[in-house]
């Protein structure tokens, strides 16, 4: 009757760790049919009263403050890597090596070498694997990657993302761990497009070669003094240099013969969440945008001539992927159920010894992408991912 | 440190049910400032099969089946009445005769003499009370409060709310207790129409007098074989009569000189949860709708005339209200989150001793409203609510 | 090989002359297939300086300053009348009993009487007569008639009709002929009302009995120094009594018992032509709003269900009504388009001695149902328009 | 107290001739300070009964079959070359050889040595010369020009472009003349990224450098039997070579440090006339949409945070620019009001004696970039401006 149980440990407290404390919290709340029920077992960071706090905020039943000793641990199943680009490998691979099943915070690394090490122990360990591209379940994208696979968009032509944001436009945002090269990876580029490429191989294939380019409109911000919860903090009065892109542009080959581009900037004003993709095909086209999650723009080039346009798709209603277990149709859901829904398709196919999509595979392939546009921009050339 | 704990007894367990327990269960997670948390400790519902899953599914300790036995308790400090209208009467004064705290759905009652029984019965007991009008407390719904208040949009003369559904315009579609109005009093009036009638009080002020209409589109219907936890259910092969209005309109002149128009109906094909209103004031103009909660569109008459038009507001920044509980701006809440955010409002007013408005008096104000327009719309006159 | 000549005269040169002598001079350099072609031949108005300039600039052969004179002339074969209110009925029946063709803006008359013996004037006399309801001509609105028409939206349940603008809502704004009974006949109701009681009784049918209200909220303003050929003017210092309604509101019920609300209003900040309507039926909805005129918004509920939505139509293709006469798709047309296009059918009409719709008869229903507002809002109750 | 007459001669009677009359004839109509009056004297095609035809259509006083027969008149005060691309060169040089005014229709030519002869030979004669970007001319790109100049934007870090259209999509398109080289130079990339290299140019500045690609989707068509006045025309059995690109994309750095992305296809299904630009400055964005081309999008950092948004601002007021000689706010003007408010524009500057933009150094400054993505989409590398 009861479900089984299956420990968590996260690693990490910040933004994501509240995003995914919530997931795990909430995800045997509403869907029904996962047999198996995930306990917030031990919440890890590296500030003690911050690590302390969150574990008692977010309800997780332990906290610790060495992640090498929380991977020892016998009773944790699965290890959640939520922490700053630059830790994952480390930690991915010891957890792989413990033989815990990983989910790891997006982009997989900060360097393409990284990725493949971290891919190269969940093959050897054979440890179930999970990258947390979180956008992918959107009830909406799900629809959009329906659609696509019922033929509905016929071949496809263009895709075109734009994840935009401005919250860096001010200068005198501090410097927070997101523009320093040593701990992010990259800027824009690994934060936002990395979630368009994931969106772009999940909707149309396999991307063959970029053209890119990067750019930092401001080279100078204040250090921090401390961080919040969210992506911000409090500015210091001492100065520091970004070493991260603010913007990173690219078009785009793919493999089954779609052109397109995708372009991240922090430095769009008035655009928040602006993750925006269209996708035109010989048949039909998509919009979507996550900062109206729960709608999916289609337009049907079989619809009667006199009454074709784009529909206003509201994916929210019971045959939409996983609304049954959410309000019904209009009553929307947000930002966090998407990591809600994420882990739920996670744990089912764990539970069920299926693989999980988008694993450390994927990873892989994302990061080679990331890494021909960094590659491309200084090079000022296009660059074949096979190059890599 | 830790946080007093307040023990809550919810009474039903289907679609209010399930967004109630959630509000509970989230609040402390998010709320940092909040210095009580509730704790789910027993959730009432006749059939105990169904109160037992539901008790295992959201989290609750325990499950009963006699709302009686449940408030007789004396370790339960808050009774949330989530039943059908025509059992929030007899409830809920028990609740109040009991000295419980006492959150009860909309509409308060079926009638208004029930409503000013009950309202009796909290003010004889001094029981901290609250009506659970949870769309107040979408943050974009309170920062078009704050923008009334700040004097931006200035004298109002307009108030055009209509709450638009779909969910029955299928003739086929069961005879659900919303439908029937023994339970639900009314149908598309008490349900929706309730909604806008508390939001033109809250933002624009007291109703004098109304003209309305009501409709039954569709005056028959297969009676229900088994609910589910959203709005509809299994139909049976038996008919059954539809005692509730599909639709409802009514014209208002409120206090303060500005007129309005106010509409329910559940056969506007496409529209799903579309609670929408328009104000018109002096110096500018609000619109909401609820199926984009995170939006409010703003008209300021004292821009500069070549740069003047309605902007689309995400009112989900840090400085909006609630929001800095929840996520970076552009990452959207949704539905549920109203709940969340009342019983936050909620529990730190009573935890403090203050009012928390919607309460019982504001259930009386809007059960007269509701009344009103039936009397109108049975007599086809003018109806003012000073001769209730 | 070229067209046979119709010669017009127009009676009136202020907006509404502006966009009657741009449909003649432009009607046939577009549409191909009308066998006339229209003749700018006398332009007529009280004050010469003003009217020998209007028939400069708008391109007339001739002007006068009698409409009396114009009358009797034998070389005009169509009278238009353009002038406010109050002076429609005279010219009407003036240039009917003269034998000529009439085209009458809107609303027909300030009253119903006067509106009855134009419409008796013009079928004694047998003369082709026509109503300048030009939105029914936006191509928009001819495909959402063709829709009903197909069936594709049903059984109509709902009408919601808004017609809101802003032009007076400063106090200062000066008392031009529309704020005044004696020329206008009313405000917003006559103006702008008229226009959604044209289009509901197009679209859904007859209206059996409303239920209105009317509403004037600047009550004096500075009286008019010069108007000029739009809708404003210069204010002078002496103020006068606005003697017509700001806003007025209706409910209704049609016919064949679809159900329906319609406001018109001058006071809604940032609604500057929001010509809007929404139809509910049982098989889809449709919106038009003439501020985005080349789109409508349809749901068909046929579709899949996992793909339904509001489709956005550009109806501007050349299946479409009138289109194929203007641009490619896309290339939108504007507000001035919808005049040359009711100018095109009804020469057409005329030419073949087919009846035009609107016309007089349409005339006196509209103001039927004008006029049935105005007793309701005075008397506070349901009025029949069997009554009238 | 009439106005100075100024006779045109146009060359070219199909879509753009259609558009070109049309202003011709309505400008004068409109703008009351105009001093000087078009006459449209006379239309040359070298199909003698379609200029025929078209003369008495469009209201040209003559017809000719020989445009050097047309240029050696001494009446002719402005020759309008509205030919396809590969015609522009003869034609305007010989017309300013001749000395007559030019306005030529974009893109200038269809190669940078054909365009640079034709500004050289303006430059030469000294004779007042246009091109006819007329998007820069909606209202609302008017509106974004002032401000930007006001500083109300900043400083701009991204301009993102798109041209979209979808009239090719079906493969059995037949292959008319703007698919054809030979004829029109290139595809969507001199049709529509022309449009947006202009705009480009005129709001954010001079272009650097750019890296692009090109696509041709559908390879082989129908060849054409007859043409239309739109863009298609009717399909012989035949098959031919499509020699042009069906989409064509680039990256581009500006002088100024800006940064964008530009793109044209007429393989967007759904997407009709999609001129959208996006730019994003340190204090504000804008956006604009051919398909809603009375509206401008306009975000304000300075707004008081919680009340930021994007305004969609109705850019058809008196105080916009040129909608005084228009309707009223929101009685929207289309799309070939964009050449009646160019027509107006450049008759003015000549009138005046002063230069009008964009004219033919606009036009090579355009070409050197379209050139420019070309060379760059063959040998795949970054392309400067300077090198050409």
């Amino acid at each position: 009757m009861s479900k089984r149980k299956l420990n968590v440990a996260l690693i990490g407290y910040q933004f994501m760790g509240k995003a995914h404390s919530n997931a795990y919290r909430q995800v045997a709340r509403f869907f029904d049919d996962l047999e198996v029920e995930p306990v917030l077992k031990v919440i890890c960071g590296r500030n003690e009263e911050n690590v302390r706090k969150a574990a008692q905020k977010y309800g997780w039943e332990e906290y610790d403050t060495s992640w090498e000793r929380v991977i020892e641990r016998k009773d944790i199943d699965l290890v959640d890597v939520s922490v700053p680009g630059n830790m994952h490998a480390p930690i991915a691979i010891a957890a792989a090596n413990a033989g815990k099943m990983v989910l790891c915070e997006k982009p997989l690394a900060n360097t393409l070498a990284d990725a493949r090490q971290m891919y190269e122990a969940v093959q050897k360990n054979k440890v179930p694997n999970a990258l947390c591209h979180n956008y992918r379940f959107a009830p909406a994208v799900q629809l959009a990657k329906q659609l696509i696979d019922e033929g509905r968009i016929g071949k496809i032509y263009h895709f075109r993302g734009t994840y935009l944001q401005d919250w860096i436009v001010d200068p005198s945002f501090p410097l927070v761990w997101r523009l320093q090269k040593e701990v992010a990876g990259s800027g824009s580029h690994g934060d936002l497009n990395a979630h368009l490429i994931d969106m772009a191989r999940f909707l149309v294939g396999e991307i063959n070669e970029v053209s890119g380019m990067m750019e930092t409109f401001i080279k100078q911000r204040p250090k921090l003094a401390a961080s919040d919860d969210r992506l911000g903090g409090v500015a210091s009065s001492e100065m520091g240099e970004v070493t991260v892109d603010d913007a990173a542009l690219f078009l785009v080959r793919f493999d089954n013969g779609a052109i397109g581009s995708i372009e991240a900037t922090r430095f769009a004003l008035g655009r928040k969440n602006f993750n925006r993709f269209e996708i035109n095909g010989s048949k039909g086209s998509l919009v979507f945008n996550m900062e109206r999650m729960n709608e999916l723009e289609v337009y049907f080039n079989d619809d009667p001539p006199h009454a074709r346009g784009f529909r206003v798709l509201q994916a929210s209603d019971s045959m939409h992927p996983f609304m049954s277990a959410w309000w019904p149709v209009g009553h929307i859901i947000g930002y966090e159920h998407t990591f809600i829904n994420l882990v739920y398709t996670m744990l089912k196919a764990f539970d069920r010894g299926e693989v999980f999509k988008p694993d450390f595979e994927d990873g892989v392939r994302n990061q080679a992408v990331l890494e021909a546009v960094d590659i491309s921009s200084q090079q000022k050339r296009w660059v074949s991912i096979s190059e890599l």
